[in-house]
């Protein structure tokens, strides 16, 4: 791949991949509304609010392929996500649509589908139940991908993903942990496979405690290789038991379920 | 009920439920950002821009339920739909969970689920597939609905209408009409059942030619009385056979589906 | 038909079919543990406690059909429903067995999904819920026929009576009443149908508001005739709305849903 | 339509379509390897074994419509069944291919889904389970339309008819008779839909009894209007109560589901 | 966990818990009708008829947690499967519910669903179908613990036991064989699992052959270990073939499903 | 087993059962109407044409199993199709129904399914979807199967088979290599299976690219061993990258999907 952009890339996840991808492009595009440092070797830095549609034009022409992970990316006020979450992956997905098409990579949210229960196993046609304004901003940009993908045929993977840290930050995360590995595997994956159509796939190691089924995906070639089982006497020692009837436990997404409106 | 609220009341639809609900509430608090003439009997006229948060929040106290058929109602620029679809409705869904959680019937429409094909028969179970930035609105608009009932308990329907008029306009609509008597008699009873939860339901009449199943809301209690076939001989003679492989015939959501980018 | 037998004859049901079914076979073999009065022309009266098990087996001999709506009907102790339902339902069957294998319609009840949720459209394919112990014994007596059928080859039909009486008794009923015409005329299907195998079905007629899908038993024939939409205004303006959160509006089980353990 | 071919024209089902259909196309061009006799107003007589590839072409050559009826109709020999149905078929649908694609209706038949047991309600999801060599080759001749519509934007609908007869013969028929009315009735909208795809679906009356489900092609708009209720005292007064464990009852197929191998 | 309760403890699969469970409970607290040896350390040995409710009820008073093992484990006459299963059963759920609704492991059976086909890959939506007397009152206990959580939320996992001994016996446990550790990790993950809700699910190792799915529980983060297979040769050499049409090869029952009626 | 038969022995799968069968049956009996050299130990050569049904009953008497993959192998003629394939595998399974049953495998083909896209996983319930004439007589195959199982019990499995080579040729192959170590384990489980009745499934390796789900046909106990993994680099260091849009590639099929009629 000649160039790749990744999005929001001064993120936690965004600082992931652009460690562990340097070298996989010819040149890494990096793009944040925060500062980004000093531009490493094959690093392009290119300061880019989203919200900004003829901004993001700039950022997304001459690229081969895009990591979509700007915006807000937990629980915020309507204002702030409508901006950054719904204005901003829309411009995106446009100017890659008058660009030549490059393949995206959406990094969707558990919190799109939080509201389902615990002991529902989903998998790809499970339907979308966000559990706050982030995720409806997240299910909305799956949809993004849906439409971008029929009408215009713009190739685009939107990935739930669960909880993507070096391990596991308590019990629930022991179900919902993605290994940064794991993540950059899939995220190689989405750029090398033949083809992806317009594919929502659910972004967790192979964990003892599975929620998600991928099945749907497999022709993706994305088979996860790490598990939050080696964290699990750490992480039981460091939380308490949790109540299986608190909201947080019930549902999928967590404390963002149980959360009521946000207050700024 | 005491107040009933409808939303874009200068709208096609609008004019319609305001002549036929006259009289089902008490008070028939009409608004729309356009102009809805005089009051009559019984009515309540409060001009509103559904993107003004306050004035949404005034426009929605004290109402016992609401039809909500205001915004953007066809494809449009990004920026129009972004202002009046995805921050309207929030204002309106946001300001009805701060005062006293009424009612809501939200007035989806078939481009919500456009790019699904016209030999796929959809259910309640079948997947958002948006054909326009106005259906990803109506997309956006449904799952609202999800996560306020989810997580605040507030009731609602939203209704994928296919296409309400006098009588159907073209072949498509054959499949597609649902009469306005039909439409009233859905509207009524989204308010008098017993309960609605949280449901997505697809606004037809009782055409020869089906697309949707509706039986996972047969609990509402809703069953159309009315049929296109009895303008079928008329439709057809003004309008040619179509080209079974037009995109506007093969996918569901017709023009819209077959429609490039929008352009102003 | 030679000679059906009705178990339950003094209940409510018993009593309906007693008078429907007079001159449907040459002789109606009447058995109850309570009072059934005088027998009239081609009945035989047969008093009979269901616990007993030999005197269950005389009571099936020589039966070409049987209806059982004998036990216990309402949430009771377990105690009583362990000696009514559970023993004396197996009595049934095996007496059934020993002689002939004649054909049996057991009298299920909506109590035996009654924690489905108002929202969740069930059919054939949706799993027992039972609502409380009286529930429990419909939901065994089922799986009993499910076995006699399966090991023996002995033909039987569960129907999930929604509610069957004159008319719908309250708002809930609109949705599960069963009209005594629609039961009577499934009850001559299930003995006139060429074949049934161990079919289980609901027991509703073709109310306004439906819950229940029976097209996986649609090969029997039972086409239901009447609605309780007839009675609805009667009902509402008796009955005031209920509150949409109540457990008993939740659940299709109704108030057995909401109440809590059983109290003598 | 210009010129609409009906192949086995000779057959029950052929002369019942030549009589009804007179005048629905300019021309009926009418087709068999039987005698035809005489060409009346409109007519085309047009001799043809199916089996020859070249005199298929002819016949096809110049149709904008194409009922496809002839071949083996009941259980036979494999040979006669190989000629007239395996090469038949594909010698029409190949001809079609070359000469503009018209659009084919054709004659499927339950036995192509006749090991499925009587209990099971079958759909458009539902898998081929034939009951003889003949209707092995339905189930190929629908494969076969499934084929040419993938590869060549052929479209086809396979009907499973049921059992097309003036009345229904038998008590089996209750359930399967497809009324000459209903069968006419759906000829037509097969061509006068405005998209047809490649639809299999069942060919029975709005019966009481029902086996099978056609909502997926509901989008169609056929809407059986007959009934074989009204045969019913008249059927079952001439047929005696049949074996429950019979496999001629068992499963759809009837008694060619019961049949041993066929013999000469 | 302070105290875990082991019904049924004299019995083969309970001296197996007792055994690799000493030490996980503070107290391990045994019961059964039969005799149970010397108290070990940490022992508590209450000898108890499971139909004697009151009896139940002290011995349930204090536990944090049940493996509910008691009762008759095989075919046997519906008197003593109605006294110890349907009885002791609710005793022991009622018991559970007075003294702080402490969570439950059922041991439930594949003789639950003994009469599906070997062929059918069974899942959690996969319904009841009991072989015997014994797998009723397996399918009620299922439904107890439905009936408890839905009602009272008493957490409970109902695990369909296949085959549980040192290592399978004969050609069907080559399917059906659940090792010991595998048992041991799963009752672990009953009580570690932060929710548990109302579960069913089958209890059979990684064997090679497999006719079910857990998919459904995977939240619960069991995950066998053990295999057949290395028994494969052993057990193959001393087990002739089987005849597949041998109705005790044909249901996953065995010879459960094959059997007659039982005599005593 | 005494006598095992394949057919098809001279062409490539053939090649590789007769070398690693060896010894797995006291006689391996081959036959194709190509060359097959010189006997070996335990072998027994029976030219044979398929499409003589005389020669293939002398063929498969005194057989105890059969591997059937004589017949066309790649698109062909529908003339060369119809004799080899439709009328040569029937020739088969009815000389098997002649000379006691024996098991058969027979080669089905991805090629059945081949108009299903990448996109869409498959399961033992997908319907088949031929993209060739040659992918029809392959689905013709798989129902000639179904038939002789329900009405003679004549057990078999119909593989469809990816790409069965030492290696993976092309980045398509990737995704449905199937080993001839795979193949081979599959082969003997088939014949070594207590039951297997009439079972379809798909021949592909444990490759890091899945379409296939063959989670209904666990029971039999075939678990691929080999990934298509160790060959990537290989693979994707021969073959250019494809372009996604390519009919090739959108369908599972490959070429055979992409290709128009076959030209001689």
């Amino acid at each position: 791949m000649n160039r790749l952009l990744i999005t929001g890339a001064a993120g936690s996840l965004g600082r992931l991949l652009r460690e562990r991808l340097a070298g996989y492009a010819s040149v890494l595009r990096l793009s944040d509304i925060a500062d980004l440092g000093q531009a490493g070797p094959g690093e392009e830095l290119v300061p880019c609010d989203l919200a900004e549609a003829a901004a993001v034009d700039s950022l997304v022409e001459g690229c081969d392929g895009i990591v979509h992970l700007g915006g807000v990316s937990v629980e915020n006020t309507f204002e702030n996500i409508l901006q950054s979450n719904f204005r901003g992956t829309y411009n995106l997905f446009d100017a890659a649509r008058r660009h030549g098409a490059p393949r995206i990579l959406f990094a969707s949210s558990n919190h799109a589908i939080g509201f389902h229960r615990r002991e529902d196993r989903l998998d790809g046609g499970s339907r979308q139940k966000p559990d706050s304004l982030y995720g409806l901003s997240k299910a909305y940009g799956e949809n993004l991908g849906s439409y971008y993908f029929d009408k215009f045929g713009l190739e685009n993977v939107a990935v739930r993903i669960g909880s993507c840290y070096p391990e596991p930050k308590d019990r629930r995360m022991l179900a919902t942990w993605l290994s940064p590995d794991d993540f950059v595997r899939l995220v190689k994956r989405v750029f090398e496979a033949t083809r992806v159509g317009h594919t929502v796939l659910y972004g967790a190691s192979a964990n003892r405690e599975q929620w998600w089924d991928n099945g749907h995906a497999a022709f993706l070639g994305w088979v996860p290789q790490d598990s939050s089982e080696q964290f699990r006497a750490k992480v039981e020692a460091a939380h308490p038991r949790q109540d299986p009837d608190d909201p947080a436990v019930r549902f999928q997404g967590g404390s963002f379920a149980a959360a009521g409106h946000f207050e700024d």
